[in-house]
This record gives C-alpha cells, structure tokens and sequence, in this order.
C-alpha cells in the first residue's frame, strides 16, 4: 500500500512511555514519513519535547487527547499503550483504511483463551484477530505486506525466535526441551513509578524474576509451533539487568545428531545472509548488547560447546528498537513499500 | 545516661525505609544494644527479613503498627518517619524518660519560622526544639551527651559542614561567599516510587537538582552561623549521581590571607586528630566515595590550585551512615555513655 | 589445630589485588585471628591503607617482599596470588606445619593433567596434592578441618556446587544434561589493566564469555562426579555483568521423576538447614545479588516452572566473599576449631 | 572551500580510540562526506567493524599503516592520535592542500610556553600554529571557514566556554574569580589499559581528580582571555562520573551588577539562538547528560540562586560528540561549505 500523501502520515496513541519516545526519536530522521499527532489523556496539550528534552528542536508536537476522527486521517496508527487499548480503537481505524500497528500485546496470542489467561482481560474477537499478522519481518514479511493490523513482537520472542528458529526449521535440534536464559535492561520495565525499578533498587544487582511464567512464553511457544509445526517445549527464566537498555537470551538446544560449528554457522549465515537487520557474526565472536545499542540491529552467534550435544546460540538487541519502535516502523515500512531500512540507519552507540 | 537494661533497648519508628534498614544492618553487630521493635502501619505482621531480605537469618522482628504504650518501654526511639511524626510523638516519649533521635528534619532549625517556610508544615513548638540537640558529634559532643530529642543531621549538611569547619572556625576565609557543589547517590531519595529516581531514568546521566532551593541549606546556614557567630553566605548547588550510595561535597572557600597547603592541611589534622569518624587523608589524596561506603568514616583533603586565593575541601560520606543512621547510632553511643563507635567498626566496601 | 598464639597468626601473600583487600577487610573484625605480614614484590614498603584507602585507621601493615622464613612464624598463610604460586612456597611451609590455603587454583583438581591442559603450566605434585582439601565447607567440612592445604574453590564452582548438589545427591535429576547460565560482576575480573574491563567497556553492556571452555568448569565437573560418584555432564555459560560485585547461577535440570516444588523445597531446607552461610529462601522468593553484598551467605531458591519436568535452581553470592576471601576465612576456621562464622558476620550492604 | 570531489574524502589518522570510532559512527550517514582511510600502525590490516562491531555491515574499511602520500589524496585529515602527531604531519598535508583537524590538543593553545609545559613536549613551530584556528565554531566560526588547521577544543573548555561567554562578553559578572565544578564520564580517559578507570574501580563511586592542575584549564584561561579582551581567573575541579557517557559543568560567577533571571535568560537565549547545537533551556529546566547523549548538541540553563548575587550556569554535552567527533565534523562542514548540521541531526538516546 502506498500513502496518499507525499509522507506516511502517522498517529501515534499514547506517546509518553518509552516506546514513544522512542518511536519520535528513530522516526526524526525518516524520510518517507511523518509523526502527525501523538496522543496521551494526561499530559494533553504538553509538548513532547518539554516531556522528553532530547527532543528539543526537533518536534513541534504536543500531546492531545486520542480523538478518533482525527486518527482516521493517518494512514497508519502506532499503539503504544496499556495491553486492551489497541483492539477497541482498531476496528473503526481499519474500517477506514488506516493501518494499525500495535506495539502491546493485543494481538500477539491467536490462541485467544490462552490470550486471557494471561492478560486477564477481554481479548480481541476472533474477527479481528484474524486480520492481525504477527510483526516479525524475518519470518512473516509477506503476510505483513498487506496487514490491516500488527502484532508488534515483545522484546524476548524477537531476540529468541531469530535466535532459535533457523535450528527448528532444520529439524537440529530436540523441540521440546529448549531452554531460554533471558536478560533485559531496566527500562524493558516502562516508565511507570514502580519501587521494584528504582535505581537504588535494581543498579548493582542482578536477579531472575518471572520463573513461574511471563507472558512472552506463551507468545513464543505459539510462534514457535506455528512455524515449524509441532509442538515447542520451552522453559524460559527470564532476568533484570542492571542497566538500562539491551537484551541478551542466551538459547539452549540439544542437537539430534551430530553438527559441527561451521555447519550450524553457514545454516544460519545462510537462513539471514537477505536480512538487513539480523547479523550473524564470525565463528567465536561473542554479541554484546552495546554492539545494538540504539540500532534496529539483532547480531548473534552460534556456539557447539565441546565435550556435549547442545548448541548454544547468544542473541542481542536493543529493546527499545528491534525489540519494540524500531520493528514497528520497519514492519510500516514494509506495509507502505518503502525501503525496508528506511529511517533505520542508525549505528549502535558505542562506547 | 545509662540504660536500665544490660542493652540499650532501642525502638524505630518507620522503619521500611532505607534509613531503617540501614539502622537495623548496623546494630545486627552493636554489642551493647538490641533492637526491641520497629513500626509501620502498612507492614503490621510482615518479618523485616521479608522486606529486606539481607536481614534473613539475623532479625526474628516483625513491623507493628506504632504504640507508644510499647515505646515507652524503650530507652531510645529512633525516628525514620516522614517530617512531622518524631514532633508528634516526642513529648510524651521524653516526659517518661525515653530519648528521641530523629532522623527527619523536624528539629534541625531552631528558627521556626524558616524551618516552616521550607517544610510547609507547623514546626515543632518552642519548648520541644528547646530539648533538641543538632547531632553532629564532631561540634556537638557535649550537648548530646546529656540531650533528650537528637536532630540527626542531613546529609548533605553533614558532609559539608564537616568539610568546612575548620577553616571557618579560623576565621582563614570568607564566610559569605561559599560555593559547594554537592552530589548524592540516588538512595537519598529514599524509597518511594518515584519516575525522576527510575534505573531506567538516572542511571548514565548526570544533573543538577534544587538549585533555586534545597531544605539543607537553611539548615547548613543557621549552624555555620550559629558555630562561628556570623553570618554565613553560601551557594549550594546539589546533585544526583548515577549510583546507589555516596555522597561528595566539593567546597569553594576564598582565603582572606594566604596560607599554604601545609598550613591548611596541619589545621584540618589538628581539627580531627582525635575524633574516631573524620579522616583528614594527606595531602594530594583524592577521597572517593567507596572509601567509605557502608563506613561511617568522613574523609575529606584539602586543596590550594595554583594561582589564586581559593581553597578547596572535598568531603566524602555514606549518605546512609555518617549521612544518617551511622551517625544517629553514633548520638545513641555518647548519649549512653557507650563506647562512640561501638557497633560502628564496617570497613568500607571496596572494590 | 589450635593456634600457638592468642590469636591466629596470618600471613597473607600478593595481598594487592581484590582478594587480598577484602581479606582485609573481614579480617579486620576477626575476633580471633590477625594478619601480620602481607607481601607484594612490587609494592614492598607501601602501606596497604595507601593503596586501600578503605583500610585507613584500621591497619598499620605494609607490604614486604615474601620472605619464607617470616611465613614459617604464621599459623596460616593465604594465597592470593597468580596460579603457580603457591604450589611453589606451600611443600616448606606445610613442612614447617604451616596451614597453606589458596585462594588461586593450584589446587583445585586431582586430575593433573586436566589441570596442566587448562591452566598451561606444571600441575602441583601428585604428592603434594594429596594434602590439598577441596575448601567447600558444605560438602568437605570434616577433611578440611585436619587439612594441611586448602584448595579455596572458585566463585562459579562456589555457587553452583552450593545450588545443584542437592538435586545430584538425591538421584532426582539427570546428572549428564545440566545446565549453567552464570552471571559475575566485572570485580571477578581482578585488578589487572585490561582494556575488556574498562568501565568504558563493560558499563551499560552485556555479554556472554568463554562458552568453548571456562576454567571452573573441569573443577566443577571434577567434584561433582565425586560427590555423587558418577560422570556428570555440564553446559556451563558464564556472562559479565556491568556491576561490581555479586555472582547469579541459573541452574537447569531435568527431574527424572516427578516431584512438587514443596518437595524440592523440603529437600533443600534440609540438606542446608544446619548451614551457617546456606539460606534457601521461601518458594517463590527471587534471590538477588544485592541480598549476599558483602557478606559470607549464599542464597539460593528452587522453581518447579510449570508444563514440564524442568528444575531451576537459582543461587547468588558475593564473588569476593563467599566466592573467595570469606569462604577462604570459613575454612581457617574450621581448621584452628574457631566459630565458624568468627569474624565473618557482615550484613548484606542493601541498598 | 570545496572538494574537488563528489563527496568530502576523509582520512582519519589514529582510529582505534574512542574518537576515532564515534568519527566512524557519526561520519556512516553524512550524506556529502565519506571516511576512505583511516591508520592505526597496530592494527594494520584489521578491519574496523572487527574492531568495533557495531559498524559491522556498515564499514568495509581496514586499518592501515600511515601513509603521508595516501593521506595527501584526502580532502580532510583527522587526527585521533596522541599529543605530537598531528604536528609532524600536518606541514606537508597543508603543503598539499589537504585540511588538517586535530582531536588532540596539538594547536589548542597559542602560547608555546604554557603549551610545553603542561604537555612536557616540544610544542608545534610558530610558523605552523599562526594558521591553527580553534574550532569552537559558536565563536570562530568565520576562521573556521577558512583555517588550513583546526584545533578542536577539548571537552570541558566546549561546555564551559560555552556556558560561560555571554556572561563574560556581557561584562556582566567578575572574571577573575569564576569556579567551575566539572564532572565527565570515563570514555573521556580513553580505551587505554588503566587501572584506575577498570569497571570495578570507577563504578559506583565519584571522586574529584586533577584539582591541582588538568591541561584543559590554560586551554579555557587563553581563550576566555582572549575573546573578552582580558586576564580571566577560574578555579577548575573535575570530577570522575560512574558512567560512559556525558559531561556536565557547574559554572559559578559573581555578578558585578544586580540581574534578574529573566534579563540572564534572555541574554542566553539571544546570544544562541542562531546556533544549531546550542539550547539554551527554559528558565527553571534542568540539563541532564542524557538529554545529549550520542548528539552534538549542548545544553545549558541559567540560575540565580536567591539571596545572592552568583549566577549558576550548567551545561551538558556528550564528551565525544560536541566533545570530540562531532565537532570536529561541524567544523569539517563550515570549511567545506555544507550545511553545518550535515550529518549531524542524531536525536540524543533517552533513556
């Protein structure tokens, strides 16, 4: 779909977290395409650059009210909201002809009982569900091509699925006893006043949380089974790093029969040598999260430890981008037909 | 005094803070005094070991809801409530003969008419701020000796006034143009839920705060006034530091003669030599906060740059020891006629 | 063995690094032993509390070169040098009967050539190792209270031997199909100059290290197999946290047999009930590294994660402590027949 | 001056630091400039995004030996070397017709005689530092424009002289006794192997370094002297932040006449707003390091602290950006005649 303007048109429903900002901050820079409104109920009429300085100069924009009609003017609309919003505002955007992309969890889970045993509310009718594509360009890139509506993926399931899935797809490795060591910077955790995340609580220390469920495992084992279908066992222990963006899973595979490093190297340099933003790094290297910090980038490596069966592979990225704003603008641009990477040039800052 | 039990039987007040949990650390090894009950109304029934689970193993004490019944049976109560409550419950606490340390500001300014214009709040009454006692051992002993309510100072005014007394005292500099750039670690700010005091919100940044105002600086004038019988001027521009602890005050002074680094550095060793919680480092040294961290050590060292009349002290404290319950434990130590560090003998932490 | 002296008489040799300051540092309180002598070759003349600044006023100690007839005047002599060290120095002092522990890793695997394969230099004698005790109180308190050399254990092994034995003694688990995700603040690291552990480096970051072989892995998976007399099998994927201190093993295993969460929780309970520096937490506890900051106590907590036969133990301590110096002065006193916790009472410094 | 080019050819000499990667990071998306050598004698034959991972798939460029001849085919050379190449090469280069724009501090200072001793090498000739402009382009921008050699400022004379010249060209507050409290992140000292500034030495602690004397106060003494037309006195402490990234300077003057806010602010705001990278904040704003994180923009607020007569001015930048690189390349733009903001429109990474 092309816009009917000379720029994607863009709405974004409530902007005041970080995958707002976030979201202004990689779409400054867009060529083929523009913030227009930006809606938060609490702080309408504040300037988004008074809320977030970096900002400064950059965007005249202020908060107002989420206002239907008006958001029927865009020709695609970011949900960056609580879990719920997306799915009662979406059926009137799209009977319009707005695209939605939703970066909560509305629509992540098809499987919709599964859906409210999680998330303990209502979830979006079957109906709707069934024009949601699940927003993982890697793997669903043609079905996004002509979504109404995206399930932007959580930040886990994107550096796990990549990480995992050119194994599954080979039939390597035994599918139902994955194992998932997940760990994620602090603002992963949003910018909600929670004790739990203050940085005299969470700087220098490190913990698990989550181990009895987190609401990405369900996600994943749907994405999981779906596209390689059969069943995926997988236990995933999620951990809070005391920092403030990056995530890093380390995956735990047990081959079914004999592989070498560089033949699982060249099966995964092979399954991504077209992707723009999944690299697959040389033999031995090891990903740090600041080799993604700020980028659109997930870098990995493949590891057979010696002595065992089990494959190891380390998956990073920024959370805040390809886990969240940077895949929601990559999967617009795929929808629109505007180069892939588009507005998403930016190299990782490092140091 | 000395207590009618074999350990002073202490009760605190609030205790769910970072200052309670920091008394609670450091009297686990106070060999002369127990900690007998600890309050909060929201936590009635809850372990202190569940709340801060550093403390399993080491404290059986459950939160209560406050009873001054129970309190009176104490022979000091330590205050780590918000401003307001010490004053409340102070007068009965001393008519039965209990002493009070306060580790809010409700006693910290004698001038009731400042003390409200910066808290908001009624100030204590004349005759209860007659009782009280600023708790700074180093300039205060003897008072606290015999004192029944115990201002326990800020601790930004603990650093500083600390770091400039000396000259001050001497009359070596001028006392109405001080400039101290102060930084404290974020758990100053306490443990309140909080979105300025995040991880994801102050880690890897750096910012002034308070600079048209700060409540420790009435409080840091009236005692350096009252301390060297003249008005004092000074500009106090505090701020947050990307980490849990610590605190470093770097004072600006102009010499009214010269004198030499020698000179200077024989004054502040002489000032200290005998107190047991002020270390005067030699010359050319450089505190650092984490050599002091978890101590109840002040350092400090004193600086003459080339080419000019200014004289420079950086001071270094725990915010929570010598910055509060360190030095509150230290008030209890003279006031009982207990050995001044007994329970106080942490080295710091460091690396 | 009871000291000749009213207090244990230590001798501590490459006292500079990390290890040697927190020996130090504990060891200042030490109701029952004292250091005196600590050496460094290129520090000789300095006196500790110059490089520690944390140690001013509580030592008055300096640096010498090694001198082994003054290490023969010591009931004990530390260790906390480059590996090869103390296998060089220990055969005349246990000889002069002299009690050897090393916080290095001379000693710490029987098979020697496993030892030369991972550590590149001549093992230890045959006879020579067979004085050496393996120091994990736990699981060797009876040989090392007569143990003439102490094999300290490492960090990783510490806390993941602590973690999973209980599992791996009562037969409930697969013992060839563990795995290890470990997580270590960057003060593993040492002291040395080394531009991987620049602040610039490792702060905001995360990465995984050493996948293809970590030394502590043949250690671990040498005392396993005899604690439980059977080959046991080990992924063991250590990572870099951007903190200082504190160590998290994630533990994975696969139960053989079904059993609850409240059964495992039993097991462990027991197993360590009579455990000092042990703490299992209560089920659904979550231990965090900032709960064991500073002090001797490992905790640890099992989940049962729900849809499989999956056991996940997690386990933190303070590398430096009971990782190292700690567990290093637990056995000394195991070995002069001390308390086993003299000196080593330190509160977890939280926040 | 124009390339003789379709886009600006770039030399960087000396690119394995800090500054030399973010020239790289930043120079990626410069649409009229391109980076087509770049030397490092070490590491010759390495190629960057080995060295650097996050210019993986962005870079093909390798490290190669200096080669004066290669060089002279550039339009532009950087120096990211230490103090003393950029000298010695610049001669022939500017022969050559090829500018030179040094990182270092080579030609920062006109005096020889300060330069060498505070630099303890021979400094640049007379001959060469006559065609050397400092490249603070907010105040040497018409040089700029025509220089052969730019100095670019250090970190803290940018974000001082900044913050700090429209009092003084105003002849508003006293000059002889400004006060500035500094304070950097650690990659300001490089990716040199030094203990010092090791993760676990610097993080969670704070400490004051170089108050007797840093390179960078006769640097800001020449130039504030120079521009105002007057001897300056200013007492410069820097400070060590736990942290990567981010300056901030507290500057403290002393009116000479009484001023409100709100003629300060305005006088601030005229005296930038046609500046691109200066943001003068709104009256009462607070500048934190993050809001300039990875942008070349500074930002600054001005105070008046009641009850006074000083004026408090703070100012944030990204010491590798407005620090380093990226003025370097706002200067590069000027003297090509490119839009002085090409390239550099990164939106500051927050949080």
């Amino acid at each position: 779909m092309q816009s009917k303007h000379q720029k994607v048109q863009i709405g974004i429903v409530g902007g005041t977290g970080y995958t707002g900002v976030e979201l202004l901050r990689t779409l400054a820079n867009h060529p083929f395409a523009e913030v227009t409104m930006i809606t938060s109920r609490s702080e309408d009429g504040v300037a988004v650059a008074q809320m977030y300085p970096n900002l400064r100069g950059i965007y005249d924009l202020q908060f107002s009210v989420p206002d239907i009609e008006k958001l029927k003017t865009c020709d695609v609309v970011f949900f960056a909201t609580p879990h719920g919003v997306a799915m009662s505002m979406a059926p009137e955007l799209i009977a319009h002809g707005v695209k939605v992309i939703d970066l909560a969890a509305d629509f992540r889970i098809e499987d919709l009982a599964v859906w409210q045993e999680w998330y303990g509310i209502k979830p979006a009718s079957e109906a709707l569900m069934a024009e949601a594509v699940y927003g993982l360009p890697e793997y669903y890139r043609e079905k996004i091509r002509d979504a109404k509506v995206i399930a932007n993926p959580g930040c886990y399931p994107t550096s796990i699925l990549l990480g995992v899935l050119p194994l599954l797809k080979a039939g390597l490795v035994n599918a139902n006893s994955l194992i998932v060591d997940g760990k994620s910077g602090v603002s992963g955790a949003g910018k909600g006043a929670n004790v739990a995340m203050l940085g005299a609580e969470m700087s220098e220390s490190f913990k698990a949380y989550g181990i009895n469920g987190h609401r990405h495992l369900p996600e994943m084992k749907e994405k999981l089974s779906q596209l390689i279908g059969q069943q995926v066992g997988l236990t995933f222990v999620p951990h809070l790093l005391p920092m403030v963006r990056g995530m890093e899973s380390t995956i735990y595979a047990t081959l079914k029969t004999d592989k070498s490093q560089a033949e699982l190297q060249t099966l995964y340099e092979t399954a991504y040598e077209n992707e723009p933003f999944v690299d697959v790094m040389p033999a031995g290297s090891t990903p740090e999260t600041r080799m993604v910090k700020g980028s659109n980038m997930c870098r990995m490596a493949i590891y057979c430890p010696p002595g065992g069966n089990m494959v190891v592979v380390t998956s990073v990225i920024d959370n805040l981008v390809k886990g969240a704003a940077g895949q929601a603008i990559q999967n617009m641009n795929i929808m629109f037909d505007l180069p892939e990477n588009a507005g998403l040039n930016q190299v990782a800052l490092l140091p």
